[in-house]
């Protein structure tokens, strides 16, 4: 027997489609907005219909914007002679958050991943290899997450610099210790990074 | 400076006001729609959208429907003398996944709760009260939750069934240790309660 209304069980279903959301908080979330006084489920509704409607990816960097260029390409006070490569427009974010970086991104949207058949042309490799032909940086800092995925794509996306001549100096981001970390708590693999990367205390 | 298009934002923005949803996953739910490629953020946009457009409250008892009666109430295989009162939609889905109850329901929509300015006419008290008067029914469980203000709702709930002359029986759902529950991992309040609703064993 139906329990539920059909539009309360198509919303459960379409949200519990998320990632990381199965049907009981899916079941919440509706509730949740059925309660909700205020519309809140006309404006998550309309935003997400046209989530998609006016994005584009920045025609240099390939991070969403809204026209050919994103705001981070136009900004001037940006250098271009550093690049630094991240998988995801969140790690965009989570890199801007730090104010450690003042030069510009590329975004790979993915890594090189054979077993869920994302391979080099599904990715944003070429855009980056024409990107460092027309404009040659200084520095290409690969930024691209601590799986052996990500290591992989590292390699390639190192070797095809090479292969096209740039020669920009290519580094990664430094493995080790987390701030704070506990080195009870660490898995071996990152320890044994923090070892061999150790630095000189000066 | 804007780090992303306006859409997303606005996106990010609506979900976090989702209870449970703070900003970082709502950034992560927004990213995994843009890289969907089967339009859910349009299913979703367009489910939530329309949530609340077909939907009603059962004039018998109070659960969400489409039509004047829900489902349950219209259903006659379910007897009219047993009336299980609960506070939330969500409880009839709890309740009904036991198979433990053939009985009708009733949803409050809430408990008095005084510090969040719930009182008993914002809850649906009076429509059980008139229910009652209608069709006596012989036994009302209460079945809300193990909240004081749950304990207070029940005992203002039993007082007015018997003011207006309700000879049913009035029950509330059985406290005490949860199956598969280990003593030493129970608060002292459900403990006593167990310790006190002891039973005999037969």
């Amino acid at each position: 027997m139906k329990l539920l209304p059909e539009a309360i069980t198509t919303a459960i279903e379409a949200l519990s489609d998320l990632p990381g959301i199965g049907t009981r908080s899916a079941e919440r979330l509706v509730f949740s907005l059925l309660k909700n006084e205020i519309g809140l489920e006309k404006k998550i509704g309309n935003a997400l219909h046209d989530l998609k409607k006016n994005i584009t990816e920045c025609s240099v960097c390939c991070h969403f914007a809204e026209e050919n260029r994103c705001p981070i390409c136009k900004n001037e006070d940006r250098s271009d002679l550093e690049i630094c490569v991240v998988e995801s427009p969140m790690d965009v974010l989570a890199m801007e958050r730090t104010h450690a970086f003042r030069g510009k991104y590329h975004v790979l949207h993915g890594v090189i991943s054979p077993l869920d058949r994302v391979k080099a042309e599904n990715i944003r490799i070429e855009q980056l290899l024409n990107r460092v032909l027309q404009t040659p940086p200084t520095e290409i800092i690969i930024a691209l997450p601590g799986t052996t995925e990500a290591e992989a794509t590292s390699l390639f996306l190192a070797d095809q610099l090479k292969q096209i001549g740039c020669t920009a100096k290519v580094s990664r981001l430094a493995r080790g210790i987390p701030s704070g970390g506990d080195l009870d708590y660490l898995d071996a693999g990152t320890l044994s990074r923090a070892m061999l990367d150790r630095r000189e205390v000066s």
